[in-house]
């Protein structure tokens, strides 16, 4: 084991070590995607349980809010000019005001911030509005960024 | 505000409700492999610091560290029976080698829940070490199980 480099362990057992310096367009789409993925399969999870559509699970609940606090944090950094096109459901309108685009991801990532530390608390009606007030900021922003 | 429902903004934010209970096999790859390409992603940042291709960085390394001792748990509530077919990089050897997998698996996190402790020390030659240590356990995994 001692014998492999770390050069050749690390290319072999991920191809992206380019990426991790100056990520490609169709990089950065993958990579937000992926993290929109896995942020709403979580947030969903939480959501599931404030509707009561599943039962509430206070450990369960936490590792969701840990997921989405975390990963809600990366889509914000792939987002270049040139990641316009290919694959992807963003609106060109996000990039003519990306301003306003910044900003409403500012305000979704201060709230996903937030969940965790609801969640530990166990009080599932504070949960229920964080939840709630979460949503409303991913909703602002997909409703003028990302197609149907 | 207020006047929306949790239901309402859950199911406007995300279609993942049902995902959150019950993935449908084409949902497990794609939620497999959205963790495996943020883990991979910040793996390289890693092993690129390792390497000296980029400059070690100790918040970066740490922030990274975060996300693949998180991510790296992600896909192994993913790989049912089911989801063999479609579009995934898994080989059948997988589902017939199951205990196997599992264990890689098993040691690949042990490996991951690591680094975070490892990269908040600072200690630079420790990090090296242990992005080997943990890059050995994914090759272990891709050599059997990944297609090239």
């Amino acid at each position: 084991m001692r014998k492999i480099t770390v050069a050749a362990i690390v290319l072999a057992s991920t191809a992206l070590v380019a990426v991790a310096q100056q990520p490609k367009p169709e990089d950065e789409i993958k990579l937000r995607r992926a993290a929109y993925a896995l942020t709403g399969y979580n947030f969903a999870s939480l959501g599931a349980m404030a509707q009561e559509k599943k039962p509430y699970n206070k450990d369960e609940a936490i590792r969701n809010a840990e997921f989405v606090a975390l990963l809600s944090t990366v889509p914000k950094g792939f987002f270049s000019e040139a990641s316009q096109k290919g694959e992807t459901k963003a609106k060109p309108d996000l990039w003519a005001n990306k301003a306003d685009f910044d900003k409403k991801m500012e305000r979704m990532n201060a709230e996903t911030a937030k969940l965790p530390q609801v969640a530990r608390t166990g009080d599932f009606a504070a949960l229920k509005k964080q939840v709630a007030d979460t949503g409303a900021t991913c909703k602002a922003c997909h409703d003028d960024y990302r197609a149907k």
